[in-house]
Formats: C-alpha cells, sequence, structure tokens
C-alpha cells in the first residue's frame, strides 16, 4: 500500500530494523573465535529464521545450520541450505514422515533422549540405505531435555547401533547458561563410558552465546551452536556477551501518548516486543534516551518510564533495543535490514512461526 | 502437505484448538448479561482475530467491534464488518492516511489523548462532510494511556469540537483490572464537568472481561468492550470470570521427552505458550492431569512438573489451557475449531500479526 521506504524514516512503525553490518561483523566474529578454538560453528537460526543470514553464516565458514522445528528446517532446505542438525525429539506420524521427505534432500542429524523416540526413528528409517545420524540429547544442569546419566545414555546409544536405518552420532547438549564447565565434565563422563563400550562419539555440540566466547577447560565439544549471537539483544549485554554498540537488532516504535512527564507509551507491545525478558527487571531500554525504560508491556502499548536525563515527545520515533531477540523475530512478518539510516532490503521472516 | 484432520487425534501438535460450542456459549451469555445491563457490547477482536468470530458476535447483538490496529480494522473490514472502534491514538502519515481510507468504508470511531494525535486528526480530516467520531481516552488508574483529570479533556474535547472534520463522541477507558468503581468515579466527574462546558458525552466506553459481569454503582458505562470473554483464559478463572468447563481454548502438545519421572517436556514453547503470564505464577496447567503445571518456557520447550496424581508419557498428546487466551492467537496461523472430538473447521487467523 505503501512505497517501499528507503530509508528509517520512512518505515512504519513497530517495525523490527536490523543493522546488517553489525550482523555481518556479529557472524566474522563468532567464525573467527571458532576457528581459533578449532570448533565447528553450527549456528542456530532460530535468531534469525532467514535464508538470507543461514546463507551468509556458512559463507564464513559454518560447517551448517541448526534449526529446532522440520518446518524451519523445509525453508532453509528449499533456499538450497545442504546440512541441517535439528536437535528435536521428533514424535508422531506426520513429523517422521516429514523428516524422512527432509532426509531425502539435505545431510540431516536429529537427537533423541528416549527409546521411544529411537523406535519411531528406528521404524522410520529402516528401509534406507544413507541412515540417520542420530545424537543423544543430555541433560548438563540445563534441566530441560536429555538422559541424565551415562548408563542412560548408553542404553540409547545401543540401540542406535544396533538400528539398521541410523548412525550413532555423539552427544548433544544445551547447558545451563553460566555453567559450562559443569556441562563439559558430564560431556566427559558420558563419552568416555561410551567409548569403554566402543561406541565412539563423531560429535559432541553444546550451544548457547553468553559462554561462546570462553576457552573451554576440556576438548570435548567439536561443535557449538549459537544463535543469538548474530544479532544479540539486552540479555546478552548484561552478560558480557557483546557490547550495545554490536546489537543489531532493534525495534522502531513511535511515542503514542505521554500521559505524565515521566510516563511515555510506544506502540510496541508484547505483539512486538514480547513478554519474554529472559529474567531482566524491564521489557527493553530506547537507544540514546537516557533513563528511558520499558517497564511494562500490553499487547499494543509499551509503557516507557523516564527515570534519566531523557526525554521525549509524543509522534517522536525511538528504537528499543529488547532484552530477547529471538522471540522479537518471530512476531514480525518482516524485517527491515538497514545500514546506517539506508534501508538495504526487506526480509520475509520466512521461518517464522513454523510450529511443527 | 498432510490431509485436512477431521478429529483432534489427526491434528499435528502444536496446535490451537478453539471449542466452537464454548466459545459461542460464551458470546451469548456476554450479550444477554450486557442486554440485562443495559449496555451495549462491542467486543474486541483481539482475542480471536477472526472474522468468523466478530461476524458471531455482531449477530448475537453486539454494536460493532473493537481493533485496536488499523490493520486489524482492515481485515474485519474488508470482510464485511461495518461499525469499528479503534481505541488508539493514531499518528504518522501512513497510519493517518490508511484511516482515512477506512473512514471511506465503515463507520469508524477512534480515541486521542494529547492534542498531538488531535491535531493529526484534525488535519487529514479537514475536508471530510462525514465527520471522524473522537473520544476522549481518560486514565482511570490503570496507568496507561490517557488525560490524567477533567480540565485535561475538556481541553481535547473543546479541540475536538472545533475542528471541521471531527466529532466529539465521549470518553474511553481501560480500567485497572479489579477497580471499575474507581473508573466509573473518574468518568462520572469528567463527564460532568464536560456537560457544565455544554460538551455532552454520547458515548462512555469500558472495558475488560474480569469485571464485566459486575452491576455498575454508577450509571456511567454505555458500551463496553470486553476481550477475552469469548475464549476465556486461566487468569479469568483465577479471577473469577469463568469456570474452567467454559475456556474454549487450549493448545494441543504432544510429550517429547520425560527426562525424570516429575517433569516432562512438550512441544509447545512461548512461540506457542507466549511468555505472558499476566502475573501468574505458571505458564499454564494441563487438561484433565492433576497437578501438571508449565513451569518454564523456553521457545520451542515446555517444561511441566508433575506434583499431583496426574502421569504422563512420551508422545502422549495432550491440551494446555494457557494463562493467556489472546496472546496465544497471535502466535498462530490457523486455528482449529472442533467440536468435541470433531474438527469442524480450520480458520487462518486473518488478523493475526497486524503490526500497525
Amino acid at each position: 500500500m505503501n512505497a517501499r521506504p528507503r530509508t528509517v524514516d520512512e518505515i512504519d512503525t513497530p517495525a523490527v530494523l536490523i543493522d546488517l553490518d553489525r550482523a555481518l561483523a556479529n557472524i566474522a566474529r563468532a567464525q573467527a573465535h571458532a576457528d581459533a578454538a578449532e570448533v565447528k560453528l553450527r549456528p542456530h537460526i532460530k535468531t534469525h529464521k532467514l535464508p538470507f543470514f543461514a546463507r551468509k553464516q556458512v559463507e564464513a565458514g559454518a560447517v551448517g545450520i541448526t534449526c529446532q522445528k522440520i518446518g524451519e528446517a523445509e525453508v532453509m532446505a528449499d533456499a538450497g541450505l545442504v546440512d541441517i542438525f535439528l536437535p528435536y525429539n521428533i514424535l508422531g506420524r506426520q513429523k517422521l514422515a516429514r523428516l524422512k521427505a527432509l532426509h531425502d534432500r539435505v545431510t540431516l542429524s536429529v537427537t533423541a533422549d528416549s527409546a521411544t523416540t529411537l523406535a519411531g526413528l528406528a521404524e522410520t528409517f529402516a528401509d534406507k540405505r544413507r541412515p540417520l545420524k542420530v545424537l543423544i540429547e543430555c541433560d548438563t544442569g540445563g534441566g530441560r531435555c536429555g538422559v541424565q546419566d551415562a548408563e542412560e545414555a548408553l542404553a540409547l546409544a545401543r540401540q542406535i547401533a544396533g538400528a539398521q536405518g541410523l548412525a550413532f552420532g555423539g552427544l548433544m547438549t544445551y547447558p545451563a547458561a553460566g555453567h559450562p564447565a559443569e556441562a563439559e565434565e558430564r560431556l566427559v563422563t558420558i563419552r568416555d563410558r561410551l567409548a569403554g563400550d566402543g561406541l565412539a562419539c563423531e560429535i559432541v555440540t553444546s550451544g548457547g552465546t553468553p559462554d561462546m566466547w570462553r576457552n573451554p577447560d576440556r576438548r570435548i565439544v567439536t561443535e557449538y551452536r549459537p544463535g543469538t549471537y548474530i544479532y544479540m539483544d539486552r540479555y546478552q549485554v548484561g552478560k558480557g556477551a557483546t557490547a550495545y554498540h554490536d546489537c543489531a537488532l532493534t525495534v522502531l516504535a513511535t511515542v503514542v501518548s505521554h500521559p505524565t512527564p515521566t510516563r511515555a507509551i510506544l506502540d510496541s507491545g508484547s505483539k512486538a516486543l514480547s513478554s519474554d525478558t529472559l529474567g531482566l527487571p524491564d521489557h527493553g531500554e530506547l537507544v540514546g534516551v537516557p533513563g528511558a525504560r520499558v517497564t511494562a508491556l500490553s499487547e499494543e502499548h509499551a509503557k516507557v518510564e523516564l527515570s534519566g536525563d531523557g526525554r521525549l515527545k509524543i509522534g517522536e520515533r525511538v528504537r528499543v533495543l529488547p532484552d530477547h531477540a529471538c522471540v522479537v523475530t518471530n512476531l514480525f512478518d518482516e524485517v527491515h535490514l538497514i545500514s546506517g539510516e539506508r534501508v538495504v532490503d526487506i526480509l520475509p521472516v520466512a521461518a517464522r512461526g513454523r510450529m511443527g
């Protein structure tokens, strides 16, 4: 309906802005770090959900990509990505059929943490000459999915090794943020237990942007799956993983109301910023407006408290640095790539909203 | 890709289920209550974002609908809805042009809480023979948008009355939940102040499902804009606004992992349930599984703690009653209307993700 915006000034709000130069620099920085540490990088596309950036990550040196849902992997396969890791328990007739179809098109690997998941995979891929690589998910303190100890891992590894259409690929974990060393110790124990049984782990993969810059105590992790590092966000700044001037994603918003001197309202509510704070006390902060924080959200309104020198006026356009970039991406049908104030491109978020 | 499901058993997860019989009963119950209270009902479509249910609400007796964004209103106008209230400060060249185009198609009314918003509306609609009806938003304790006192309201009402293309429509508020009487008192003060200046309020509109069933102390509200009442949710049950067996929206999910006897993981993460708890301690509960609550979310995983007699097994499909129904709707491209176990229809969430 409206003419395509050429500059940020012409973009209607709320909108997602991606600073292309910063995103590309973040990709390069992470790849250089992984190369120096001799760890393969397999970025998680959940943060951007864009074939454009998945290709940039592979061109920079990533061995492939990580997707969390089959629907995301299908979009990426359609866009020409050829090596996809899906660290998820795939269950159910419909998803297994889609997984099988996807395996015919790309180099695919998945995870499992139960005999039930493995039974479904084994049955689905029984007739395959090219086996599906399956890694065992290990709970290393994160308290989400994953086997609880080495004996459980051993039983599953044997089940994989004994299944005609499956191949044992190694171990996967998503460590508790801030506890990578604990995760590595647990992975070493499990890897060594399996090795004692003749089951070698080709891949041991970990993830999480906050801990990606450290030099591991133990040589255990062979692949790393950071997601947020491409955009970074307020949470990552707080964790010391990046600096404000490297954050690539902001939400462009308009001040629609200013009911009191210290309260302003933006048109970017939870439908634009999400309610996910990752535990931070606020929902975001305004770039270049000192002391302006988003202290409450309803669906279409963000409440800003002005506690510092920053001033706003009704109709003014501001940029909000959100607490968590990945969840913002999923809320928008498109994002605006910018370089300085220039709009470089508008990309549909192709893998947005892929539920299954 | 898959055959259209005929029963709930055939729906892949995660998916939104809408119990059609319950939703229609909720519509009828609210309309009967409004009729008895002699208050006009103007439901907020944010909860369902579906032309199908907007039509059902009008057929049941609603005087029109409420939308929060121009994009939502455009979808509803395209679907044949003819009377739309947009309680939002519309600012900026692009949105004002769209508002003007929409005004040519339907009976439209909006709100404003500042001279800046009114100046933009006045300029846009200056050449209109059919004026745009504008209500003044009043902060009655909710602490979001709205004028702070009667003198502010009076200044804006005069500005509206003096603008050629605008017509003063009355007052609008979104009260703090649980404090409708306080809101009514403030509205009475403002209405009487304006009346003393010769400015009559044709409409005084309030909203919010939790307080919709009470009988107001004062005869001030002429229209009511509840949203959640059509689906209801765990928050509304907690507020006493409904019962579990009247909740129409659930999220169908699969147990994908069960790492410990008391911890199970579902495939409905924050991307399906949202992180919005409306202040509740958990993210939802499992229907028919005693003591099973969703205690943590990441994007694609829901962590369930089993603290009661309920038991789950991997691969089992469950229904999650979310804390907040409206925000779930916005995350899904389609919803499944069901009656018992039968799938009646699959509807695209036509007004989902309308940002501006």
